[in-house]
């Protein structure tokens, strides 16, 4: 799993920063991109990756400011423009469906794939499938606005090779049924349990995209245990009444959600403008509270691997 | 006046051309800034200039397709976002003023100017105030798309300040009515005619600015005897069928307008993506026809001066 930071600014895009978009790319899945929110430009930004348009499945919004989705039309517009005709979800507040459609009408784009959108009203599951489940949660910012937490299924364990041959089992067919099966019957009616010959389970992994918000409880439960967490940081310590009045968190208050939730890492981004070559500050409040954290810089990518459990 | 080519792709952004727009400065004019097209990232785009968003006091949209226009949303929250109070005024076919509410409205962005949206229907004058005029004509591009004249005054010719000493005239408050009044009255009773007193009229400059289009009248009647004519080159040559086809032009169609409309300079943008490393071949084309050809780059001024009658 990688996360790649497309936009990581707050509010208007600077030269640095652009207005916010994450990319969730699964090269174990195929290269199935996720994206999260679609600022400006980040159709732009993806010409300096390797990312695909034509790979992107899913778009969730955490929110409907113009920051977070005026990019929006520019993608859906390119992603037909080069042919893609594979099917795209994209989950978001109310509101949504309706921009989507009035820049689309407006524009005369007539796209060549299907496109289904999801309007979020409630907290709970929004998506599964055979490897992924994801959860949305209301956070505090004014506007609609969700969290999503990515679960990653766990994976059955190594095949114990060694094992199966020692036990007179022979590499075949046989071995893709013991990973998929918990009992498997051979030629000849001797009856394995699958259990034995295969190592520990592999832990899915779990990431937390958060939109803007104060520091809520739904933050902190879409993060508890959380590989990665993904939280905004407008502002920095000092300006903590700037980020209440304004439905922002500082630095320090996400990594106090990051250690509460007993998170694995954390990356802070969403990051005002106004801190220009002095940004490392944030990073360094951060720390002080939660030691594993990290500031994002826009296409900078983030490798999650599988942690051990 | 000094036109700054902020986008000169055609349909989707590419790493060295963005998707439409044109900025025409007014030095002269206070710095007025005006704004043509508007396409995804101009607001970027415009943050490698000297332009800045407060200075827009009018934005000119050709037509409605997605690469002219999804720059609008972003360009008018930030304005408002930098504390801009100043009037903006908006000129486009109908359906701008419906998608730029739609936009806003879902976004909750409120601008702290006043915004008036102009929908066109017709050809003729838009537009007009102390020092222009502005005439649109339609185009034929398959949707509704205009092209914009922009038509400087005339400007009264140079005091001949020798001439006004030497009849005895001496320097004052004197000097600056001469400029402004047919005929001035001294103190003692002479009568002064102006016209004695004052250099040639500096002609007005004309700029035309067309939207996509195929080979029209109308981009030939908004051209003529212009200063200088922006035109749209998205096809080479001998892709004249493909050009006909998309309602767009070749590089030699546009050359040929200028030729035939008898303008003095002719730029060539809005060039196609498939042009990379090779879009000189289409400025080539161009001057074949008419020399005084030049091929747009993003972020590109071209300082239109007071030509010689």
């Amino acid at each position: 799993m990688d996360v790649t930071f497309l936009g990581t600014g707050a509010g208007v895009p600077a030269k640095n920063r652009n207005v916010s978009a994450i990319a969730l790319t699964l090269p174990e899945y195929k290269g199935d991109t996720w994206l999260f929110d679609c600022g400006e430009a980040t159709q732009h930004q993806i010409l300096y990756t390797s990312l695909k348009l034509s790979k992107i499945s899913n778009i969730f919004i955490t929110h409907l400011h113009g920051d977070h989705i005026f990019g929006l039309p520019g993608v859906l517009g390119s992603r037909s423009f080069q042919g893609s005709e594979d099917p795209l979800n994209i989950y978001g507040p109310p509101g949504i469906k309706a921009f989507i459609e009035a820049a689309l009408c407006t524009s005369s784009t007539y796209l060549k794939y299907p496109m289904t959108i999801f309007e979020l009203n409630e907290d709970g599951h929004i998506f599964e499938d055979e490897h992924f489940q994801v959860v949305a949660g209301k956070l505090d910012h004014g506007v609609a606005c969700f969290g999503f937490r990515v679960i990653e299924k766990d994976q059955p364990g190594e095949l114990l090779v060694k094992k199966l041959k020692a036990d007179g089992v022979q590499p075949g067919p046989v071995y893709r049924k013991i990973k998929e099966n918990p009992y498997v019957t051979l030629p000849g009616g001797r009856r394995l349990t699958s259990d034995h010959y295969l190592g520990p389970k592999k832990a899915g992994r779990k990431v937390t995209i958060l939109g803007d918000t104060r520091t809520c409880q739904a933050a902190f439960d879409l993060a508890k245990d959380a590989d990665l967490l993904i939280h905004e940081a407008t502002f920095s310590r000092e300006m903590g009444d700037k980020a209440k009045a304004y439905g922002h968190s500082t630095s320090v208050q996400a990594a106090e959600t990051a250690k509460a939730a007993e998170a694995a890492a954390l990356i802070l981004t969403h990051i005002s403008s106004r801190y220009q070559g002095d940004d490392d500050m944030l990073l360094d409040e951060a720390k002080a509270v939660f030691p594993n954290s990290f500031l994002a810089r826009d296409l900078w990518t983030y490798q999650l691997n599988r942690q051990p459990r």
